[in-house]
């Protein structure tokens, strides 16, 4: 086996092994060298090589979603840092233990004019659950003896620093502790984390054999804690109209069993979205479908007694809106992860697995009387019939193009949806059980949807499909920049010309200033992309082409796949807009 | 005129007037609807729409390194200013005042869920110069209402907790003084700042007359502090080796008459770069052609006495390292902007314009008999004979095409270079005082610099070149996505299929492991990114058809021209590597 000479990438890549984190999503550069060569020498690591960092931060970030465990990025000194810090953000929301390793000079190189330096210390803020900034080693391997010959007056310095601090503790030991706890804290809060290594030169010798020991800190075991769990109960029982509302959600999330508790009570309706991936007779699964557009009389009837939530971050709007605007008299909220006080009204938040918590309850759990959730299932079902007919009248717009994908969506397919107007679309409709919907919802941008897809794509035996927006398309589009994109993996866009969002959003529309900042109309298309990068490219303009089209996109699985559609921009907003009206 | 209803977007756009900051970079989103609306409807400013924030933000650099003036880039809520902490790092580095306004939710909506939310506050940490963190103007506009109804809850922790801090001032008061402070920073230290300004909604109205009188506090003047400047003259006056060594500099920074007093100094030897843009028949303008192969003896005798810096981050590792091996007894810099101790003694930095120091210095300032600086010129008179000698015979490498465009380079141009080997390789030859040389040394980054020549060159009246490599031009090909694109713009990309810079670098060559994680190998032209953006594309691997290529590239300036020189990156390492032997 061939290491890093240098002690502390030893200890980092010997952690990361310890911890089992597996997937390394590498940039290149210089001062990672010394990683690079530990993670790469070492065939326990499946390491991937990806140059732009902002989708190699994205790209890891699709790994750790499926794999729901840790992927580490290691990148070179500088400004590379920063442009992982899209998808740093976005796993922090998400709940995505993305493990970001720096290389940076050592203290004495960082604020005084040496290149590719910035002060990468904390650079994440509090987009990070744990920040590990190492001490370089220059105690404990050779290259002290150049720094000590080279910079006289910052050794002394130095040591008169550590001397007056007291710090009598080694590198070494301080560094495996901060590595040790990072990981940890990765692997307990599913949170990003950031690991800071200062290299000394020289940065590429190697050795065959370890130079130290590592110790490895295990994970603490965190009992859950059931305080609160009566009055819950008690509150629950009181309640004759309770809303159970799913975040986004992993597939298979919670057992089936717990799921028909809930819903085969009378009292509960369960609101879910695309994203929660969950499929019961007893749900509504398009909230906006059944709330877009109630009277405030009829909000005053749905309003919930009890709320309790699970998952991560809602997508409706409208649903956030409505339980502020009649807001329950409880809200608790369930999961290991992160809980969000959406509605200013969180009481308590059960923090333990959804097993652990459902399991808990399932023996003693009573439903109530009540017709609460008959009525609008009710509802809903009047939604669908309605739904099908609009669906069939309206003409080729953004709306049509996603009625005609669901229906030529495979029954076993993983669906990685962009931001902004694609994911609302997508929350219009009712998927199957083994159709899984992903979103980077934790910060909603408009960057690394196509980046996270092919970080997925590779990680699951899915196929995967990247549903996306023109504009979301061309500013991810060095995600495929990427050698590991498999040949079953499928592309559509969605090319309305511009940010197709605005236009239902209450601008002033049809003005050339609406056009130049707002939508930001272009004339591009995917197609120049798509050669350079080795997809099969399809474009059409038109229902009957878009169906037929569809049919031999789904089924070519020996090269990636890219169709794009292009829709109508000034009709898609009425389009919508008039949706849910007509659907009441 | 037309105006956001918003009090708080109406001051941050007069101010930005008052402060005359004219041009305005701006993204699409609806959360800063309120800035776009009000800097697009003034025909004040010369608005741009880019949609990826992250060469938003570059472009922005480069229109603000032209100008030396601020240039502001307005963004939408969440990751959108994430992706500008590249360019603001690089900014920060390289002192150009680039104002970020953010657009933000009103706290109460940050930290609870909401969409496109992150932590916006204070997220450049150390790298702006001013973080003002604004109040949204809940209390001073018609949105309190809505507030009101909608968050009972949050109106009352947010009054107690207002009272509690015996916060009186009113919120237009604190987020004048902040602007204010914010804006007078980044013109008087010329260095980034942040302006996060949360807007509750509804954010697309508008009203025909400002509803409020802003108030502009004038920047200060700070007077120049001339302590030490007589030890500065004794210990000049004392030493018979001086070093003047110049960083990063503005074309023009510094008047002839002032260098003249310099370089007519027998014991003074001025060490430039190509960023320098300085040129003087007396100056070494080429560092590592000087020094490159120094014997442990010559280095002694080149070791000065004293030094003198100014301008900004030095490029040539090779002087960092002697300097710091063999330092001088004093060294002074001298600017108004950031001063770094590069080499560990720095004595004392004289913070003010280049200017009032020359001119305060120059009336009593005597030259000093010395054989030190024509000893060095002389050397470096041979070097350059042999430099001529060692070009006619190398093959065709990179090294060589930079030969060829420096002899079809014009007159007057300004080069845009990107970094790692391309500015390394334009350091090692001679300029003319009418060609001028930018790079983002600052972070030195891989990212931007393509974005960065295209603000530029929208910018300067002078006919712009972008010298780019293959991995810094794909990184940043969303530059390309542009709308300003003048049509006498140009790029060279010099394409040796990877990451060339890392077979000049002492790692393990000609391996899979170096290929994949090092050089990271590709196949990939630019030829598809061409056509996409409407650049004429050419294309050549000998000299030959260089040579040709080149002249009608260089007069064609109907259309950008995007020329793509191949170069074989097996040859390239070796034919630099010997240079430095050669031409001693």
């Amino acid at each position: 086996m061939i290491y890093s000479k240098i002690p502390l990438a030893q200890t980092v890549v010997q952690l990361c092994k310890a911890k089992q984190i597996q997937h390394i999503v590498l940039s290149p550069g210089s001062r990672n060298a010394p990683l690079t060569i530990g993670f790469t020498h070492d065939p326990y690591f499946k390491c991937y090589s990806i140059v732009d960092e902002r989708c190699a931060a994205f790209f890891a970030l699709g790994i750790a979603q499926q794999l729901q465990a840790p992927v580490a990025v290691v990148c070179t000194s500088g400004s590379a840092l920063l442009n992982y810090f899209p998808a740093v953000a976005e796993a922090f929301y998400s709940n995505i233990p993305l493990i970001v390793l720096s290389a940076d000079r050592p203290k004495y190189k960082v604020g005084i004019g040496d290149g590719q330096t910035i002060n990468q210390k904390d650079v994440y803020g509090t987009h990070v659950a744990y920040a590990a900034n190492l001490k370089d080693d220059i105690s404990t391997n050779k290259t002290f003896i150049e720094a000590e010959k080279e910079l006289p007056l910052y050794k002394n310095l130095e040591h008169k620093l550590e001397k007056a601090l007291g710090l009598q503790q080694s590198v070494q030991d301080y560094n495996e502790q901060e590595i040790n706890k990072a990981l940890n804290t990765a692997l307990i809060e599913k949170l990003p984390i950031h690991i800071n290594c200062p290299f000394n030169e020289p940065l590429y010798e190697r050795v065959h054999s370890l130079s130290l020991k590592v110790n490895t800190l295990q994970t603490p075991i965190i009992n859950p804690d059931f305080s609160h769990f009566d009055q819950f109960k008690t509150d629950w029982q009181l309640s004759s109209k309770k809303i159970v509302l799913v975040g986004v959600l992993e597939p298979n999330s919670i057992e089936e069993e717990y799921l028909n508790v809930l819903a085969n009570d009378p009292s509960v309706l369960i609101l879910t979205e695309s994203t929660s991936n969950i499929y019961h007779e007893k749900t509504i699964p398009s909230i906006d479908k059944l709330i877009g557009a109630l009277t405030e009389a009829e909000f005053k009837i749905l309003q919930p007694d009890l709320l309790i939530t699970f998952g991560g971050l809602v997508v409706s709007k409208k649903i956030k809106q409505f339980l502020r605007s009649f807001p329950p008299k409880q809200h608790y909220h369930l999961g290991l992860h992160q809980a969000n006080n959406t509605f200013y009204i969180l009481n308590h938040w059960f923090k333990m697995p959804l097993s652990t918590f459902f399991s808990t309850w399932k023996p003693d759990y009573k439903p109530l009387e009540s017709n609460y959730q008959s009525f609008w299932l009710e509802q809903m079902a009047s939604r669908r019939k309605h739904h099908a007919a609009y669906m069939a009248k309206i003409p080729f717009t953004d709306f049509k193009v996603f009625n005609s994908i669901l229906k030529a969506l495979p029954k076993n397919i993983q669906i990685q949806s962009a931001n902004s107007s694609i994911i609302r679309y997508l929350q219009l409709f009712d998927f199957k059980k083994t159709q899984h919907i992903y979103c980077n919802r934790g910060t909603s941008g408009i960057d690394g949807s196509t980046s996270t897809a092919i970080g997925a794509a590779i990680t699951t035996k899915t196929p995967t499909l990247c549903i996306t927006g023109d504009l979301s398309f061309l500013y991810d589009s060095n995600a495929l920049w990427n050698n590991y994109i498999p040949k079953n993996f499928k592309i559509i866009i969605i090319n309305n010309g511009g940010g197709g969002i605005f236009r239902i959003l209450p601008g002033h529309k049809n003005t050339e200033n609406f056009d130049t900042y707002f939508e930001t109309k272009h004339q591009l298309d995917a197609q120049h992309l798509a050669k350079m990068f080795h997809f099969n490219y399809n474009k059409v303009s038109n229902e009957n082409e878009l169906e037929q089209k569809l049919t031999v996109f789904f089924k070519t699985n020996n090269e990636p796949q890219l169709l794009e559609i292009f829709t109508p921009s000034h009709l898609n907003d009425d389009v919508l807009l008039n949706y849910f009206k007509a659907i009441k």
